[in-house]
């Protein structure tokens, strides 16, 4: 992301540079003060992103979006799914989580995953829109690279030789589960 | 400009998402801690508006964007110009300065004039670029509406029949001089 300064203290024209440059403007739960964690206990990614929505609509009343996020294996039936961000445990990190996976799949030869995400977008209780993507791809021998988060390190994208992780954040945004959802978002919005 | 929350507390999905939904994001001077005023001593768009993105620069070593607007009336020979803002002094109101602006032109048939808008993008002292607009229209008899800001009350674009201040904020961000500068820089970046 380009951050720029906008040199005038003149409020109009913050708002007519702020629309044509960046029409959507995304505030944050620490600009807007929610500091809970929010309980994800649906057994789909729709359920879990909508709970996420929901939560903070109550709250504020404002248009969420949220996204829910999982690693499908074949070999393991879909596992991690919707309990990727907890595969290794309730406060797992990263590291343990795509470990344990490392480990499920030691010696075997169908490596074969995809990312999903579901974006949620909540503009009123009457209107919600779900959005997906999916990247698919496999899962490599052992971790590389240090860029993204998650299960990024051990993730190939298929037509690529590199993991999520050794590849750049302009490619991982343009190829990426999510870059996929929020392109579809944006087709509508 | 279209405000979302985004619910979720996790760093990398806001990175991810901020980057697709809205790849640059502006920060304002306030934002950044700069409260002085910025003197605008040239006598160029392009000259003011670089004066402004360079003091700025020069604090916070940043890309700084900035914009000098004026409104150019043929029969004044293209005043008020770079004064536009201070046309009746140098604290003016926006009303002062379009009130004696229409005095200046009671009674004369010829209203052309043209609001111009350069943006200037300074990435750093050897990669600045600049970015011009216009928008061509005539001065109204007496001012009408009350949307934008500046002249907006008293400017008619070419092919309407109301004034700036009369039209929507869509509308005027769709045929703006800023729009139109701002949507030049976009095709760049």
């Amino acid at each position: 992301m380009k951050n720029i300064i906008l040199a005038s203290s003149n409020p109009h024209k913050l708002e007519e540079i702020q629309n044509v440059l960046s029409p959507i403007k995304i505030n944050t739960l620490l600009e807007i003060g929610f500091i809970d964690e929010i309980e994800e206990t649906a057994n789909t990614f729709e359920g879990n992103a909508l709970i996420k929505c929901e939560t903070i609509y109550q709250l504020y009343k404002k248009p969420v979006i949220s996204d829910d996020s999982g690693l499908l294996v074949h070999y393991l039936k879909d596992a991690p799914g919707v309990y990727s961000s907890r595969y290794a445990g309730q406060n797992a990190t990263d590291q343990m989580n795509y470990e344990k996976l490392l480990n499920n799949l030691n010696d075997i030869a169908d490596r074969r995953a995809k990312f999903v995400t579901v974006i949620c977008y909540y503009q009123s209780p009457r209107n919600i829109a779900y959005f997906k993507g999916e990247l698919t791809g496999s899962i490599a021998e052992q971790p590389e690279g240090y860029n993204g988060f998650g299960y990024d390190p051990i993730f190939i994208p298929e037509g690529f030789n590199q993991t999520l992780g050794q590849l750049s954040s302009e490619i991982k945004n343009r190829l990426s589960h999510r870059a996929r959802a929020l392109e579809k978002f944006n087709l509508v919005f």
